[in-house]
């Protein structure tokens, strides 16, 4: 449905995605390619050429971020940035962050084979360790540029066999001299998967991204007495089961009260000491909260925090409630969101607004840069899973919308 | 409130308790007292020598079943049992079990002091391994002398550690030659705490067990779809918690059905993969349901599948119920339930019939012969724990109880 005024070279973006899925390959199809390993190394190593081949200027920060730029016209303007990231979970698949690096470099590719120099700088940044998965928290390098984490904290960060983010960059030789942080971009575009299930069934190509959703996390402790299973009278039974389970069901009904908009999430969930005859002493539950507004974050955590209240009270049980993570939601810069809405347009692309459920490097690039996303669908909306799948076509329309969206804003900015 | 016509001596069956607690006592005053532990074994040495110097004969059986004698009028009667288990919890209390059988050696110290021989012998006995805390199952020596598991079976039980049953036996010097089972037994009474807070709070001092519950065991497997927290809106969820929050709040209406009478408990609840932002794949809960019969446990069971099979319609999930365990109701025989109300009715104690909700040797004794059991109250009803507690005045009522229902029964059958 939508018109073909393609720019990118659809086939050599693919050929390029499936050439690097080599680097950490798995034998269900997927990649294992955590921060700052052998793999990362090597598809890091793969980049830099790749990059210098296309005649970019590679500069590497103290955290192995990856600046490779290509010049502009204006040598007063700051570069307009494309970043993703090159890592991936333990089982992951092909695509998540790695199309939105290896579709820079198709956008510079592009560029280079049309002669067409634009007024900003253009730069492919991979920023280093968004997927947490070999030093938490995620998006460790990018959260160090936007402000939210110390350098020192970062390169402290260690693995499960205690190696330290900081050893760790200096055993693959990525430690860079460039400082964290210490370059402005005038913006920063990211090409990513959906990693949900929304454009596919709504059979749309293109999602704006128009901001990310808050989160607020809690651990929630559910206690009551422990007794035998076989003489204690259910009349007589403070069980911290039942309100556990009453109150999995209030996070549930809190979750649907703005269909489509609000979203809350038990993922962990243990009763203890877990024994089959013993009506348990205590129950640990996480709680995730998700909205795309503070205030309706506020209304979630309140409604809560009333419902646990309630709980405790009627079944005699004590139940705490603590806060262990947010972040706050973001609404991207309406320039570059401006600049997607522009590309969409003159592609003639099925799309559609969404508010991001995952984080991404973006979200903290947006504390100090005007930053936008596009999602592209992914098969049943399947990530952080080697199953995770796209298409050809959707990743060349993806790239295609990037560049539109970054020659747009070259021009108006 | 009981008039006071004792013959057992309180004192002195107190300051037994008190001395075989040294064996095994632990800092906060309970006692690790594993079954065919050196802390075992020291206080069976310490059994076999009091029950020597009471007059007793002393048999004991591949097993290490301690069997301690005492000669009756009549030498074509089989002996009338008194017996429970010296064995412990981990963290375990200075009574469950321990009474039944330092009670049994009160009884007979008594019928010596007075010069008193019944028409039956007696016998004290020590049921190995009745906590099942080491060497699993539960009542396990009680189970092969009531025909429920094998010889060979028991033996090769394995603890932690891979130590087997029968080398763990050979190892203390407590594997006897005795057949196990190949002893006629005319009755057995078996005094115990009742490990639960019905007679307390109801103001009682004997509870007159008048049978055993059954339970049924099952394993429930709630599968759903995990997905990421941030991007499945709730409307595509399929959500296993949801579903065992559900089942649970069933499992709890189904124990409720029979106020004091049916019982329903989840001791185990986890959900996986267990990750904060990644809605669960699978939730897997333990259920136990025990009735005093078995039309109720059917009924029971009935409501469960009922009510599983509506969760997993509604909200699109598998569930499925794995009976993994079941023991049927035991009714204990009248000519011993009688002999306990006669002897309850002599001394006027506030007493209350009462159904037992935890296993006993004698679930398995009344498998083979005629048994039952008395009840006193515990401090909380808890038991299973260090704190487990009674008075000295308890202890002594029960005895009491125990010597004039063995009595009753010698002089009636």
């Amino acid at each position: 449905m939508t018109r073909d005024t393609s720019n990118v070279d659809g086939a050599r973006l693919w050929s390029t995605l499936m050439e690097t899925a080599a680097f950490g390959a798995t034998a269900k199809g997927g990649l294992r390619r955590l921060a700052l390993s052998q793999e990362d190394a090597a598809v890091r190593r793969w980049f830099v050429a790749a990059c210098e081949a296309a005649g970019l200027t590679v500069v590497i920060d103290a955290l192995g971020d990856i600046f490779a730029r290509r010049a502009g016209l204006d040598p007063d303007l700051s570069p307009i940035a494309i970043g993703s990231h090159l890592d991936t979970q333990p089982t992951g698949g092909r695509f998540d962050g790695i199309l939105g690096v290896l579709a820079g470099l198709e956008v510079v590719r592009t560029l280079n084979d049309a002669g067409l120099v634009t007024r900003h700088p253009i730069e492919i940044v991979d920023w280093t360790n968004e997927e947490g998965a070999r030093f938490a928290p995620a998006m460790l390098a990018s959260g160090v540029f936007g402000g939210a984490f110390d350098l020192g904290y970062a390169q402290s960060r260690t693995d499960r066999d205690g190696v330290a983010f900081g050893e760790a960059l200096e055993a693959i030789g990525f430690r860079g001299d460039a400082l964290v942080g210490g370059r402005t971009l005038a913006a920063h575009f990211e090409l990513h998967i959906e990693q949900g299930p929304v454009l596919e069934a709504a059979g749309r190509d293109i999602g704006i991204v128009t901001g990310v959703q808050g989160i607020r996390w809690f651990d929630a402790v559910v206690e009551g007495q422990a007794c035998h299973a076989g003489t204690t009278p259910m009349a007589r039974r403070r069980d911290p089961l039942q309100g556990a389970a009453r109150l999995a069901a209030a996070v549930d009904r809190i979750g649907r009260s703005e269909p489509d908009v609000s979203l809350s999430t038990i993922g962990q969930f243990e009763a203890f000491p877990g024994s089959r005859n013993t009506m348990p002493e205590v129950v640990r539950l996480s709680i995730d909260l998700r909205h795309p507004r503070d205030d309706g974050l506020d209304h979630m955590e309140r409604s809560l925090r009333a419902e646990a209240a309630d709980i405790a009270e009627t079944l005699g049980l004590a139940i705490t409630l603590t806060p262990v993570w947010a972040s706050p939601p973001v609404v991207f810069a309406p320039a570059c969101v401006g600049a997607v809405r522009r590309a969409v347009a003159d592609l003639g692309c099925a799309a559609q607004d969404i508010v991001s459920g995952a984080g991404h490097d973006s979200v903290y690039l947006s504390r100090v840069t005007p930053t936008a996303m596009i999602f592209i669908p992914c098969l049943g909306g399947i990530s952080h899973n080697e199953a995770e799948s796209i298409t050809p076509d959707q990743a060349r329309l993806g790239a295609e919308v990037l560049l539109r969206a970054v020659l747009a804003f070259d021009r108006a900015s």
